[in-house]
């Protein structure tokens, strides 16, 4: 249960709390990212791979330089899920960077999708916000399991900011047409 | 006068106040620059230029893609000064830009300082919010007139996030020391 949730305890309390929370709303509009992410897992030697031939993940994050590491532990304290990670990306930066990152299906489920339904992001990415709660509520629902069900996820997916085009990954799964046809009927 | 001076109404109005005023620290947490400019003016054939050779500004700016324009018009609205220029680099972006810019210098020194003073960013911004503050404080002195004034300003600027080195900026200024000594005595 994270602290925008608390009851107040007094005025000038609850004023803080009410700026704190417009606070998370603008970084986010700023600087967060929900992602939606697949990875290639077919069948292996001694490991049984998806049926869909794909792992989805996802992801609601805010990245930030270490100077500002702060800021992150901030949307841990405020949110109650998710934590603080060192991002593994290793290019051209001048300052190491770190990720707020909640990946949980339920952290997600419980905590962040319904705080950003009552909070509207101001900017666009509020539509990639639907989109990404559309998704996790699809693969709650198991229907990434399928072909069918991970196309339409894909092809959302593919319409959210920065995301790249699955292009492949849906050529790939229409490639399969009838086992979708027997899971889908 | 900004919406975030006036008087509340009612308590649900005030709340929203309270979370928009939260909204922009965030989303100048997360988007915001403050930046000090110099650009080399000498004397011109027709037109004389400045005494130190070198014409400063300062602007606060929030630059957003063009999907996201209307944060832009919440920050004019909210802070009741500045507006919103279409940005003039013409790099490899997928949509236009824009930015809230504020840059008259009595628009910082009644509303955006003031702001900022009352209500710190969490972000490592803060710092060069700080540094913002001390050169348009120096400026609004006058400093920047004289050639020992501006490099104090320019050793600051320096010193700021994304700000390029002004290594040859001080060095022509330092050129000319006869005259700093003239202009300081």
């Amino acid at each position: 249960m994270g602290h925008y949730r608390d009851n107040a305890v007094g005025a000038e309390n609850q004023q803080e709390r009410l700026i704190q929370l417009g606070w998370v709303i603008g970084f986010v509009d700023g600087e967060g990212c929900f992602s939606i992410g697949f990875v290639r897992q077919s069948d292996r030697p001694g490991r049984k791979g998806y049926k869909t031939g794909f792992q989805v993940s996802h992801e609601f994050s805010v990245t930030q330089g270490a100077k500002s590491v702060s800021c992150l532990g901030e949307l841990v304290r405020f949110f109650g899920v998710g934590g603080v990670v060192a991002n593994e990306r290793h290019d051209n930066h001048k300052e190491h960077l770190y990720r707020y990152a909640a990946r949980r299906r339920t952290d997600l489920i419980s905590t962040i999708i319904p705080f950003f339904t009552s909070h509207s992001l101001h900017s666009s990415k509020q539509r990639d916000f639907e989109k990404f709660a559309r998704c996790v509520e699809m693969i709650d629902g198991g229907l990434h399991l399928t072909r069918e069900g991970l196309i339409v996820i894909a092809e959302i997916v593919e319409t959210m900011n920065r995301q790249k085009p699955r292009t492949e990954m849906i050529r790939i799964l229409r490639g399969h047409t009838p086992e979708v046809q027997d899971t889908g009927s």
